[in-house]
């Protein structure tokens, strides 16, 4: 049995993951969920509520030397944007006493343990001027606190790994969409919100122009990503240990268009364009489009057409009338 | 009078920014230099003695409200990519403890002190496979602890700076050639070295093949990029608040070539190669050439030739016989 340790494992994309993991290699894995909470019912029976802010819970987490951790945990962007002191908190100390964690556990072993880490980080690593299609030399700049955390954190785990201490890598997720259940704080939220609530009869507010363009995944291929990554051979990534997954690009007009060619006319008169400047404000210096040439040679694999995503929310998370 | 503090300011780069601030502006710059030692004499009367891993000490210079503050304290690529717990202890939380004490006293002011904060991070922050010149749009991916510190140091300058709490940004210098005085721990020592020992009549060890190529400038242009990144308005920076400065990019064998041009094949006579593959691990590394545009268009300036490099070395630092 391989030992799971899923941090942040009550979010969304967790669950989907353990859920995956579950269904398809019960026999194989030992999963661990930790997070401050967790949904009722879904996967995972060793449930462990506990928050990553306590150092001391975090190196205790640590020192049970799992197989492969996910690091997922992590406060969304438009929150770590508003509190400036618990974005930095949040999302980056844990993660180096967590690292700081397993290279104590390295070293007690002399140097026998080196647990595969996959961490979640995002496309927010980047920031404007854009090419047409971002390709998979360019530059980080980050243009919101969320974006420099978790640039820094890819940072970390680079080093770690190249130490040797770890086997890690970053995985730098288009925006996960049709994201189920409610809006959250994170700027992106209305690109769910607007196919979301539609299919559910109750109106939408949408925040920025519709000839905006956007990276997009399922949260089915953001499952996949996470699992292909764990049986990767990390040689192959050559020493560079972050990777622009693949996505789709599209418009919120096009989005629209595959929201009308699911559910009709009527489900899109249930969007409310409300401009708000702060959201358009991220939302402008986000990346569009992709040309992630390493994540696919490396056998990463996602949607094709956001009518694919729209079909991938109705069959896995639509709410069932 | 503009109050200018210099953190690692009895350093070499420090002591030629200085030097050079003191001899061009005496009355418009107020200096306080710190460090952990300082050589004897040279400029600066306000010299103070202390260690920035000591969190009450880097708060308490947070709190004297610097209106220019360079940060060129840092411990070298060799020592921090032996002593790994050093590395991050020393190139990295300083950083943020003297970035927040700055956060604090911009409250205290209700926003109104915003020094401007000038960091020496270094082209350490790359890693290859690169292309034939590094562009200004160009990834970090650290192949060495030094490199990732200073990456992730320029992440905390740039998230800081946008959210108006500094006005702050990084410099990627090149190597600094040649370096006065003696050997140090930095892997790219020998580039100064195999320069600096024959003409000063010494041996001088050669630890990599003289086909290496490599980024440099001399010390007279480092003080120089310091001096002018004071008075730069950084809107022009754009939100990218890193920057590639400009460099000579030339062969170990042309740096001999010039060594021979200056002081003919006896001093060439004293390079002893002496592979040495921990070091040569750590420069294969590291870039080679550069087309730093942004810069270019900034108004920073280095030198065009090893010779002109070698020429500054004997003007201003070659102790005289």
């Amino acid at each position: 049995m391989t030992r799971v340790l899923i941090l942040g494992g009550g979010g969304m994309v967790g669950q989907k993951l353990a859920a995956k993991l579950e269904a398809e290699a019960p026999d194989e894995f030992d999963l661990t969920l930790h997070d401050i909470a967790f949904p009722e019912g879904g996967p995972g029976t060793d449930r462990r509520v506990g928050n990553l802010a306590n150092p001391a819970e975090v190196a205790a987490l640590a020192a049970e030397r799992f197989d492969l951790i996910y690091f997922l945990a992590s406060i969304v962007s438009g929150e770590a944007e508003v509190d400036f002191d618990k974005g930095w908190q949040t999302n980056l100390w844990p993660m180096w006493g967590f690292l700081e964690g397993l290279r104590a556990q390295h070293r007690a072993t002399g140097g026998a343990y080196v647990p595969k880490v996959v961490f979640t980080s995002s496309i927010a690593v980047f920031g404007g001027p854009y090419p047409d299609k971002i390709d998979d030399d360019f530059l980080q700049s980050p243009q919101t606190s969320y974006g420099a955390q978790k640039a820094a954190c890819e940072l970390l785990i680079q080093d770690f790994s190249r130490k040797g201490f770890i086997d890690g890598m970053s995985l730098r997720l288009p925006t996960i969409c049709v994201r189920p259940g409610k809006p959250n704080m994170a700027a992106s939220s209305f690109f769910s919100g607007i196919i979301r609530e539609p299919l559910n009869g109750q109106r939408a507010m949408l925040p920025v122009p519709d000839t905006v363009r956007h990276w997009h995944a399922s949260p089915r291929a953001a499952a996949g990503f996470l699992a292909h990554a764990a049986t990767l051979d990390t040689e192959r990534l050559e020493g560079r240990r972050a990777l622009n997954l693949p996505g789709l690009s599209c418009t919120v007009a096009e989005q629209i268009e595959a929201l009308r060619a699911a559910a009709g006319n009527d489900a899109v008169a249930l969007i409310d364009p409300q401009p708000d400047p702060h959201i358009a404000k991220i939302v402008e210096g986000w990346p569009r489009d992709f040309a992630p040439d390493r994540a696919k040679s490396l056998g990463f694999v996602a949607e094709t057409s956001f009518d694919e995503i729209v079909a991938i929310y109705m069959a896995e998370d639509m709410p069932k009338a």
